[in-house]
């Protein structure tokens, strides 16, 4: 019996009392120094192994340390691909020890094809893998969309669609206007709300959400008006510059619909706060989870 | 010393007389029933390692069967991806083994993302797997595509740009016209042709290519003629339909420029075609080879 992904995530966040989403984007240079340091000492077949079992040691301590307070992780797949089939391991590992922790799991993979290869891609992340949910590039348009969507329903897992991206650069396409008046997000927007409207559940959103720049809030609050029922996943926050009253609009009247990542501004918190690394890496969490609770209009 | 990645294209098209690049999509269901009854009856761990076994077997024969035929051959990524960890060391095997038998690789990745995360999905498949290109999304715009483009003209390989896919669903937003009178494919070429500017070989081709769907003929030839000094990759040939007249406008006045996909039409011409399937496989890329020869102007 699979829950539907909405249902499971709305949950969540009732349960934690967390929008929180850390991202898992493991960088050896920012590595606290004492773990470097005990993994440089140790003798490894390579470099790829002495990273990914340091990344390992890292990520598996803070998935313990965080699981109060975020409500999902999002392990972003270039920072393994870069360690090759060993880093691949590591990203399955990850994904399977997260689950079983309670985190739900976001691949952020930005995939986007075709056909049997966008199958394949579903396939690989939603069951082989076994993410909860997977990011998507709307490029292709409807058809190559339409495996991700139908492999996740049945699936009982999501899809995050990439809307507006928190980069700069998403002007040069994704803000450029159409003879219609809209913009082109806008227009992904416009064709998000029907995709979602087949996968709604019990609580109200859709198994099919929408990826928003915590960098752009006022977007933000005017697509959330224009998509009702859409889960909203908002990175952006922290290390990119948007804080708490930024993703204010993301959120629904309820105080939920949408979750907010950050990665390196928790991950690496030892360089900010006092104390071991996982302790400041879970201060930080703790301290968006609270900022966010408000910012959503929960007390 | 690293040669500049077009140099090395249209010099390979003129050695090999050829335009022709092998997709290898490898698909469990379609391999020649005598290699799948072969590994059905051998003794593995698991699926998963019997189907990189008959992968490996399939596909290193093709490579070295092939290599008269073809220019390049161009990995699936979601093909690996859903066979795990050991998928991945699968394609990097592959690449390195393509690339010992003198072809171009192309890593058919589809990535997308912006700063640091675009600057590992570059670094994973053009340095760690070493791949001679990449094919890229556009959606994030120039600051998601630079780290691609630098690190790749760094290393002397190339970077391949989404600009109008093969697939009809294409149209749900690269089609889409702009209060500019242009499409938004249209748009990303213009883009395209400041970015491939700064990357200018001594054949008087970019490092910077373009990715234009063979199923779309005319829209073909007016980017053609709007981006000269652009390699074209061409998908579509074959298995979606597509024909060497369709593609003819993708090459430019010197029958070169342009390289022509075909994946399941090739691996799988077994089904229609006598005699072994390694044999069937080459016969098809030759008949594929002579038509693109001709249909580009040459004699």
């Amino acid at each position: 019996m699979t829950t539907h992904f909405a249902d499971r995530l709305l949950a969540a966040i009732e349960t934690k009392r967390s929008h929180v989403v850390v991202g898992l984007d493991p960088d050896y240079s920012l590595l606290p120094p004492s773990l470097r340091e005990k993994h440089e000492a140790l003798d490894y077949h390579d470099d790829t192994q002495r990273r990914v079992e340091a990344y390992r040691e890292f990520l598996f301590r803070l998935l313990i340390d965080l699981k109060a307070e975020a409500v999902a992780v999002k392990p972003q797949l270039a920072y393994y691909e870069v360690l090759g089939a060993p880093g691949f391991g590591l990203y399955q590992e990850l994904v399977e020890t997260a689950r079983s922790l309670g985190y739900l799991v976001i691949a952020d993979a930005k995939r986007g094809d075709i056909g049997s290869t966008a199958e394949a891609y579903a396939a690989a992340h939603l069951e082989v893998v076994g993410a909860d949910a997977i990011t998507v590039n709307p490029w292709f348009g409807a058809d190559g969309l339409e495996p991700f969507l139908r492999r996740a329903r049945e699936a009982g897992k999501g899809v995050f669609v990439l809307v507006k991206t928190s980069n700069p650069g998403s002007a040069d396409l994704q803000d450029q206007e159409l003879s219609t008046g809209e913009t082109v997000y806008e227009r992904v927007a416009d064709l998000l709300a029907g995709w979602a409207a087949g996968g709604v559940g019990a609580s109200g959103y859709s198994n099919v959400g929408a990826v928003v720049g915590a960098t752009h809030p006022v977007q933000a609050a005017k697509l959330r008006l224009a998509l009702p029922g859409v889960p909203f996943l908002v990175p952006g926050y922290g290390a990119q510059g948007a804080g708490a009253t930024d993703v204010a609009g993301a959120f629904d009247r309820a105080g939920t619909g949408a979750i907010v990542n950050s990665s390196r501004a928790v991950l690496y918190a030892y360089r900010t706060r006092p104390g071991h690394w996982a302790e400041a890496a879970r201060a930080e969490a703790a301290a968006m989870r609270v900022a966010l609770w408000k910012a959503a209009g929960r007390t």
